[in-house]
């Protein structure tokens, strides 16, 4: 079975004088979900954010913003032309899309360069390339109108590996979202905040949270042969959550890990008795800027060998 | 332009009582050269072994035994066939067939899993896995009749993002054979071996060296986009040559590199001030054994942004 984790997101941030991105109604998101490859399983809504579940990750929509995440071997990048297509190019204010080195390259349908053409074809944008191509490494597409507004400043946490009795719980049959939600300690973390979750046959678990134009997602892509969890909020963490990323390495104890921070306070100077692999703070212009780190475990380094 | 190391290579090990591989005429090797897409460019000669250049690398040929590595977008596996269809399957000791992680793995033309489907048609081998997937990996196809004849001791150093003045001049135009022989200190190194040599245009360099039934090759693929130089030889540096592997560090200055040691004594408990991020001790059965070392420079964490 072929299952990737969330891979690929795309923000696009509207000009001030745009129209309400929440006047479009569902048919009109289900329609683009759908040119991912993906649809919409479930969702929630406060007075400023819809956050649906989709098959294939999250789709979080705000009056002057979305943001798209999707998985396996999804059609992001069409998802994004068709938005383009279906307003006025003069509205955008923003666009950042990003993917991850894949696992299984040669199982996806496009690489981020093919990507990277089509949305250069609509948008003067620029394309970027963050760590090594032997390593992790990252691909950054970003156009900005002017600097008027600034991409949303988000953190994220990238977990590779997953180890110990929660991944192990994570792969074994009759998991339940509950237990599931009560080991990712949400209602401690995130106590004021609304959720939608999903368990994903036969494995696989996704939640969106939301409380005003906060958010929190996470994806669970469980399987030992690459396991991963993507996490992502635009919480402030420096302030309010100051201990969260050390609380779910504890949790998932990943042997290695990338953070990735756009536009946010720094807050996790270093992991102790941890390697810091990689590094780059990478300035995309108009002032913004996404800081990339890479970190392992010492005992990651004790490979295994797999017979095939 | 698609240049990937040298990152296939088999060995093949005959029965004592088998006829000598020296008595197949130059046409046999030809032809078996050709079904990797690969030719042969020159060779040298001594009373124990050819060693011949190849367009993608090099060939050795004892009495009892081959080894041919492979680059680029070759397919070692079909000249492997090839020789197991010319030869009686009942005269074949040992196959090692070995593969490292492509940067570039979409332009391949074969997976390693694909390669030793192939193979287990024809001998009951095993494969395995060496690492993790988002990492450096190495893969290996292991056949054995019998624990008769062991696999060759063989240290292998394979060295990525290579840095400083000689990687410089490595990319640099109107280089010369001469000038690299020297910087690799081939005289000093290797004084009793005779040479082999090719420079490739616009880049890249190969040599093989023989004294004896000793044998040692490097091949340079220095573009920066994925600079790379592979060593191997079955010299027993911990008794001859201790300080060669850290000699050659410090000559190409790689950001990273892997030890590959099949049935080798250690020779490198450690290297100092670097980071060993991966390792592991792979039994193959019949005795053979290969430990597969990840080093990576404390510089390296230091991720540089490309812009597309």
């Amino acid at each position: 079975m072929f299952f990737e984790g969330s891979e690929k997101k795309v923000e696009v941030v509207m000009t001030s004088n745009s129209d309400s991105l929440r006047s479009f109604d569902k048919g009109f998101w289900e329609k683009l979900v759908s040119l991912s490859n993906a649809e919409i399983l479930s969702s929630i809504h406060n007075e400023q954010c819809d956050a649906y579940i989709l098959s294939e990750s999250s789709l979080f929509v705000w009056h002057d913003r979305f943001l798209m995440l999707t998985c396996g071997n999804s059609t992001l990048v069409n998802s994004i032309i068709g938005f383009l297509d279906a307003v006025n190019l003069d509205d955008i204010q923003s666009v950042k899309y990003q993917r991850h080195k894949e696992y299984h390259a040669h199982l996806q349908v496009s690489r981020f360069t093919d990507d990277a053409e089509k949305l250069k074809t609509v948008l003067n944008g620029k394309a970027y390339r963050v760590g090594h191509l032997d390593s992790h490494h990252h691909y950054v597409f970003h156009y900005q109108k002017s600097n008027e507004i600034k991409v949303s400043a988000v953190t994220e946490l990238l977990m590779y590996h997953l180890s110990g009795e929660v991944a192990n719980y994570l792969r074994s049959p009759n998991q339940t979202k509950e237990a599931i939600n009560r080991l990712l300690k949400l209602d401690a973390w995130f106590s004021d905040f609304m959720i939608g979750e999903h368990l994903f046959k036969p494995f696989g678990y996704s939640v969106n949270g939301i409380a005003g134009d906060k958010y929190f997602t996470f994806h669970i892509t469980p399987q030992e042969s690459g396991s991963y969890l993507s996490f992502e909020t635009n919480i402030n963490l420096a302030e309010q959550q100051p201990r969260l990323l050390i609380g779910l390495l504890d949790i998932f104890k990943p042997g290695c890990w990338d953070v990735i921070q756009t536009n946010a306070n720094e807050i996790v100077s270093s992991f102790e008795d941890t390697l810091c692999i990689g590094q780059c703070d990478l300035q995309i212009g108009q002032g913004n800027n996404i800081i990339f780190k890479q970190y392992q475990q010492p005992w990651h380094q004790q490979l295994t060998a797999v017979e095939l």
